[in-house]
């Protein structure tokens, strides 16, 4: 029986009860993080913590309780359930609420946290460019790691629909963002790029470290560009995906230096 | 203590318990529908069941129950807890689900009805254009009542923080789209236009109505038109509202004939 961290202290996952009138399930109204937990640490913790308090921010939702006592938490999902290696997941909703939109003006934030074995290494992607939906970079939503997932969930249906592993979102305007559920690199020229968050990517962690340590660089990417990609790449905070394909053309599947894909 | 429809019946509110895995609350992957109980039926019944289906289909959500079931299920919550008038809420997620975004193959989806009093009506409403972000019409969800509804309640904050009741929101190439819970209608003219689906605006069961009984028609607006408009209204399936400004300009209350506003 997992452990899940509700309401102060880690519980039996069936004893943990979302009320019906949460709007995190009413309305999306929330946050999330997903966090690797590996060698009795969380990888890039400071990093995770800032994008979920600028979310928190951007929603003003209070934070119900400090960073320090986030990570605790995290820290003791993690070993409660017995896991050496785990994917983390924190939820932050705004709590129950009264039927509409208005927010509660007095709010008590639901907070959760879960853990799951870490998923094992996937093979290199068999990507499509989702055509269903767009991905929309005028909202400050693409910025954050909101709750609202439909679009990139349409994505993901339509890479299952068409066979493929995965889907790249394109913004409203027709430049890449990411795929459905991680930064996106292209390897061009030698180097790797990667779309701005002007351009609707969200701030991956990874994404943010490979950037911060000159691995990469932001660079506006259409799909003529990727055309002429070397190799595209996929980062998400559990781990880097090489890709084998893209829209039925073949790429070079990267080998990811031990380096950056820990 | 107010009763819930959830799983084949209804229940008190505090027995209904969401599973921490549900998606609608982890990824916000569901629909919803608010209804209006009056006289003893509900309103335009055939007309929020054909948008529930359209959305289940467009995100693959099975529907665990024939329409048929479904509004029986609606009117046994609403005569349930007592009320003549209800503002009915239902909603549909994908159910719970392992990490990660891929649909379970086998979805168990949540089912929830829940009352409410009908809401009083309210005064002329005083509106901002949101700034802070914009409607993708360039996403099935915006034709989809989903419980994606972020953007909106950013506009309502935006809202609330400038001293007004709502805002109205830009789509992504800034022509308008609709209020954060309401449909947009503007007197341009003598006609009352408001902005087609294409444009970003969710298709709105009593906009359809008036839609369909020549009572307006789809226009494109921009923010350079509704300078020129003599009225705007606000319309939802609970009620039509008047307008008295728009950013800080004032606009004539228009009275809504008895016809369009049952």
């Amino acid at each position: 029986m997992s452990l899940i961290w509700f309401e102060g202290r880690l519980r039996p996952a069936a004893e943990v009860a979302i009320s019906p009138s949460d709007r995190g399930f009413t309305l999306g109204d929330g946050l999330f993080e997903t966090l690797c937990w590996r060698g009795g640490r969380i990888l890039a913790l400071e990093a995770h913590l800032a994008r979920l308090l600028e979310g928190a921010r951007v929603l003003e939702i209070p934070l119900p309780l400090l960073p320090e006592a986030l990570a605790a938490a995290l820290a003791a999902t993690a070993t409660g359930n017995g896991l050496s290696e785990a994917a983390l997941r924190l939820t932050l909703s705004r709590g129950p609420g009264a039927r509409g939109l208005a927010p509660p003006p007095d709010p008590r934030p639901t907070l959760l946290i879960s853990a799951a074995p870490l998923p094992a290494p996937l093979p290199p992607a068999r990507l499509i460019t989702a055509t269903f939906t767009r991905r929309n970079q005028h909202s400050p939503l693409a910025r954050i790691k909101s709750l609202n997932y439909l679009d990139n969930i349409l994505a993901r249906q339509e890479a299952a629909r068409a066979g493929a592993d995965d889907a790249l979102l394109l913004n409203t305007e027709g430049r890449l963002a990411e795929a459905s559920a991680s930064s996106l690199f292209a390897l061009i020229g030698g180097e790797l790029l990667t779309p701005p968050v002007a351009d609707g990517a969200l701030p991956g962690v990874r994404r943010a470290a490979w950037l911060a340590a000159g691995q990469a660089r932001e660079q506006p990417l259409t799909p003529a560009l990727l055309l002429r990609a070397e190799a595209l790449v996929l980062t998400n905070s559990l781990g880097v995906r090489a890709v084998a394909a893209l829209d039925g053309r073949d790429y070079r599947p990267l080998a990811v230096p031990e380096s950056l894909s820990g």
